[in-house]
């Protein structure tokens, strides 16, 4: 199975956990070697289970020492293969699962330190029990940890008023590929001492160390809540109506969520229990959430100023306020469930794009366009984070195509989406990140001199390129 | 004056610039050899005023081939000696004055592009010319430089509700020491796309490359502000009303800034025009400032309930709202002139500290205790951003007190201080950064780990170690 690692080195690595948590069968490593998109088979010979910093510290000295590839993998959520190992290599497996832990919360000073390993719904959970809000919202959070969600900068619909992961961490304890031990674990919001490490391990994926500690921030629980759902006419009628969400509602504004026709017909159809919640129908859609800290009166006229405005400006077409709590839900579950509604309809061909919020419109009609003239019949699903100009921009195959001819085709139409993407100066992976799945196509988009810097970067924490290698940015 | 660069280099140089543009004379280069604080005394032979990024990256490449130091310096209003050419060296000192335009302002995207050089104030007013805000608000923004506010990653009153110029920067444009440009003018929230170079620059304190343009962050302009200024009787009252606060006004809570009964008295004795808002004297005070984006109504409502809660608990023992634009502005000049207003006092020994907020009053307390002890009869004028944990702990000297005696236990006081701040896992530089004032105090605090890391970046990005060097941290 491995020809890379010698027996006797595997038996090193497992005595540093104890054999118990050092897994070796095929049986038991299989579900590590791939991912939820089925793109990527790999081959490992060994899972670790460290139980301390200190056992992932040993791990990580004997891998440099011996020049011994790892990857970190816990959640295993990951859409890019970043945490998956490589074909054809012997990549070790780290997983933080016993390092689960919510370590500590200050409700005063408005932070919780946990675990790499800590699952995200427990860091809610644990915020919530003192009344305080952790506002990183995923569909995976049941299984997804903190160490994953910072080692990716997760993003997701709380990124409009609070910000990603970047913005929701104050510091880090990071084990280098060395085994050196990194203390960073510091709650400070004003700390001016040294250069800014801490956001150099965020969002690098796993290639610079693995994250086993993280001072996050906490936030007031908002007092009200409004959830509405408008038709429009057009996504620049979308953009003026956001800008004046903007305006109204500063950072209250929790939401603001853009839907096609087709999206929300699809919804409609396929998934239980999800109804149009509108009587006509609309070119467009927009999800809009209003949270206020101060009272459920100011977010319910918010909401009512907004609409109104919006209808007068002659932006909203039609509208409707939930009423209740179970509406809310009903109303988020229609945008939560688009993804899975276009399974019955076909392939699906996916993007995770984001432009500058005033390009959104434009950028739109073009890959249209374009979507259109390269594949008549294609039926275009974009939706998405509009405030933050990322959209899901997804594609449902023609009624009747091949499905496997029509998914031949991804690379192409990616070219065609990327493309449009980086002439509006957009990102070509807005949330997932470069894994294994972007890691050419950002060394081909980016300049040279901004590649060496990463090099130079990964180079100096991973002198022997043990570090989940392969992922992000290559220095073989 | 310099025998560490000859004539021809010197001539090389200028000839990138123009000589106009290259100063040499010792009555021009004298106020760079200086600054605010009266604390160093630098020599150059030479400041340069590039034009261009071009010229400014022809400038760093041949300081680089040719071993020949740099120091950014525009503003020159930096407080650790961070941008003041080294003494006794031959530090070229390079700047961006007349790089300092307003590139770009896109008030749908909310993002604004500027020259490093482009002074802050016009940085306000080009936001404010498109209806929107740039919160960072500081007393020197009438000079003060983007790229300097970027490189010390600034703070001040703002920070509460808008975060450091770490959070309010969405892209850079930086000349590395080696010349190379890199350009990361990004204007996206959302770009998952590599390593985090942009926040390296940020708060590198211009070691690390010369950040020439950056794209900041714009906001909506507020519709409703309130301002008070509230009696307490106690430092743990003022963090249980901040509390509160922080829960019934979220982001709407734009201040919160806590004061002494002395700071009050010297302020309202010392400063033209500023006089006692309340009738009764009380230990502690604090000035709260909310403002909110849909209307002037809800930002009434918020600090009346705001107020009436803290009566009703027991943290506030007297409040006045300002009822006027003006009255508003006054109670923000009490705050704003305590500092000035320690002059007429006598000496006055300062510190940049930060602690975790729960624990401003233990550290209040500590403080305290230990610098009576140490020196009795000290006046002691600790006053700022409770909210984040930044006090301005400034000691006034004793009355009658010989005032070079007291400033010749500068480091005896900024020792005792900074061990209680340590022990409360603070920072001993909360806004201003390390410059040379704290360099030698971080290699002391900081773990091996930390500072070997730090190393690697700076050995890394300026191999010929030509790039403010002596400042931040030692690579000699």
């Amino acid at each position: 199975m491995s020809a890379g690692v010698s027996p006797d080195l595997l038996d090193r690595f497992a005595a540093i956990v104890g054999d118990k948590y050092a897994l070796r069968s095929e049986m038991e490593l299989a579900p590590h070697l791939i991912e939820n998109r089925g793109l990527y088979h790999g081959s490992s010979p060994m899972l670790l289970k460290p139980a301390t910093v200190e056992e992932v510290s040993a791990i990580l000295k004997l891998a440099t020492e011996t020049g011994t590839a790892v990857v970190p993998q816990t959640g295993n959520t990951g859409l890019v293969g970043g945490q998956t190992p490589r074909e054809g290599k012997s990549d070790i497996i780290i997983s933080l699962e016993r390092m689960n832990k919510i370590r500590d919360v200050d409700p005063v000073a408005n932070v919780l330190v946990a675990d790499g390993g800590a699952i995200l719904a427990e860091v809610q959970k644990a915020a919530e029990a003192h009344g305080r809000l952790f506002p990183l919202s995923l569909g995976s959070e049941g299984s997804c940890r903190i160490g994953g969600n910072l080692s990716t900068n997760a993003g997701g619909t709380a990124v409009l008023a609070y910000g990603n992961m970047r913005q929701l961490c104050l510091g880090l304890e990071v084990v280098l590929p060395t085994g050196e031990i990194w203390n960073g674990l510091r709650r400070l919001k004003k700390d001016n001492t040294g250069y800014d490490l801490r956001d150099l391990f965020i969002g690098a994926e796993g290639t610079l160390g693995i994250i086993t500690g993280a001072v996050l921030r906490l936030f007031p629980q908002p007092l009200g809540k409004q959830v509405a759902f408008a038709g429009l006419n057009s996504v620049d009628d979308a953009l003026a109506l956001f800008n004046l969400a903007s305006s109204l509602c500063g950072t209250s504004l929790t939401g603001f969520e853009l839907m096609p026709r087709f999206g929300v017909e699809i919804t409609a159809r396929n998934i239980d229990g999800v109804r149009d919640p509108l009587e006509s129908e609309h070119a467009w859609y927009v999800l809009i959430d209003i949270s206020t800290s101060d009272s459920a009166e100011t977010a319910e006229r918010m909401m009512t100023a907004l609409l109104e405005q919006g209808f007068e400006a002659g932006f909203v077409e039609d509208a409707v306020i939930a009423s209740s709590v179970a509406q809310q839900k009903a109303l988020w579950h229609m945008r939560e469930s688009m993804s899975d509604a276009q399974k019955p309809e076909g392939g699906s061909i996916k993007h995770d794009v984001s432009v500058p919020v005033s390009t959104v419109p434009d950028f739109m009609a073009e890959a249209q366009e374009a979507v259109m003239a390269a594949m008549p019949g294609a039926r275009i699903c974009a939706f998405g984070h509009m405030g933050d100009g990322n959209i899901h921009y997804n594609i449902s195959q023609p009624v009747g195509a091949d499905k496997q001819a029509f998914l031949a085709r991804w690379h192409e139409m990616n070219e065609i989406v990327h493309g449009l993407v980086l002439s509006h100066a957009g990102s070509i992976s807005a949330e997932h990140g470069i894994g294994q799945l972007k890691r050419d196509e950002l060394a081909a988009i980016r300049s040279e001199i901004e590649m060496d810097l990463m090099r130079r970067v990964k180079r100096s924490f991973d002198p022997a390129n043990i570090m989940n290698p392969g992922k992000v940015v290559s220095i073989d």
